[in-house]
């Protein structure tokens, strides 16, 4: 098969349809993760259900972009940035489904929350749920666009919720010493902190992928020395 | 290039070598989580300071790994069963890494654990603890013998840690309602729980990476897995 075959335009037309697929996976993630955190904060039980239960549409987008690689793999047999690209969007997935599941997780805390007299009015932890939703937004766009310095602006953010993390942390564990009957329902919330963490490192591992796309730089564990690989 | 060229021996070969460094990855993997633990649980500062500061063997492996998946795609353009194995393994590799980074989360709260006095005799963590390596491990076996039922026996295991997630919660909270001195480090002994639990959902991720391999394979062709088969 010659590369201007299988680099042809229906290749073309698959990478494209893949890479909606990927950004309508990613519009559902980051819509569940603002859901989970809106009933939260409203204390609306319908809403923690429906997040809680809603994972079905995920699920079937996951199976699909990873076949929708697995076939473009197959019958394209792509190279360089293509391949990388195809690589990249298997894991990309990978992490959106589980920021899907981490979402539902966040709804499963907000359950028990829920069912103890607030610990106090949320301020942080829907912060961090808008810097983790918009990293995640940018990683994406920073994918499709193959936009190396957006990428890089994700990896910046990842700080932002870090330090987020640890402030909730401190102010809740002060609540916990201070009144027992805070102890369980601030271990929530605590919990739910840690979930939007891990979804700031998710939208991490997409930039990362996007900066290893584009330029064959491993950026992961600060390893690279500006080299691209061997590839 | 003939499907004979690129299923060739030296295929094979580069495809056993990536097998054998993803064992060699999880090998490192499940002894970071195991020194964790022993380090917990012996309050043992200077070994929890070696597994908070030894994941560079496990950077470079991750590295390593995914380059020769990259290479394997990019020069033999397998096919089937191989191509799955191989962007399983892409995949196994990125579990494998975060196993990594948890054994460190588990040595950096055994550190604030250090700190203070023990809340109570560990038990059920270390039971966890075991459970997650051996989890890893089967699902490791399993891939590189290509075998369903062990992967499967991996996905059935997976409950057991749930359950002993549970309990430890039930037990440390009320530890914490208590005393207000155990609050904080039982807080960093439910998150080390949490974080074995997320051992046994990435070995799980591997478990059902091989039921994957193995069984598209079964669906589609009964071909031999020496030979080239069409997808």
């Amino acid at each position: 098969m010659q590369p201007a075959e299988r680099h042809g335009r229906h290749f073309q037309e698959e990478l494209e349809q893949l890479k909606t697929r990927l950004l309508e996976m990613g519009g559902l993630a980051e819509e569940q993760v603002r859901l989970s955190i809106k009933a939260l904060v409203d204390r609306d039980r319908d809403l923690i259900e429906s997040v809680a239960q809603s994972d079905e549409p995920i699920n079937r987008l996951h199976i699909e972009i990873d076949n929708r690689c697995f076939t473009l793999l197959a019958l394209h047999q792509p190279m360089a940035v293509d391949l990388r690209a195809i690589v990249s969007a298997v894991k990309i997935n990978t992490d959106l489904e589980r920021v899907g599941d981490l979402a539902i997780n966040i709804a499963e805390a907000g359950r028990r929350y829920a069912q103890h007299p607030p610990v106090k009015k949320l301020i942080d932890i829907p912060r961090m749920a808008s810097i983790a939703q918009a990293m995640l937004r940018d990683a994406l766009d920073a994918f499709v666009r193959r936009d190396i310095a957006l990428a890089q602006q994700v990896l910046n953010e990842d700080d932002k919720l870090d330090a987020l993390k640890t402030q909730i942390f401190r102010e809740l564990l002060t609540y916990m010493l201070q009144d027992t009957s805070t102890i369980e329902p601030a271990l929530d919330l605590i919990l739910i902190s840690r979930h939007l963490e891990r979804i700031g490192d998710h939208a991490t591992n997409v930039a990362e992928d996007v900066i290893f796309m584009v330029s064959a730089r491993d950026v992961r564990h600060h390893a690279d020395e500006n080299q691209p690989s061997s590839l």
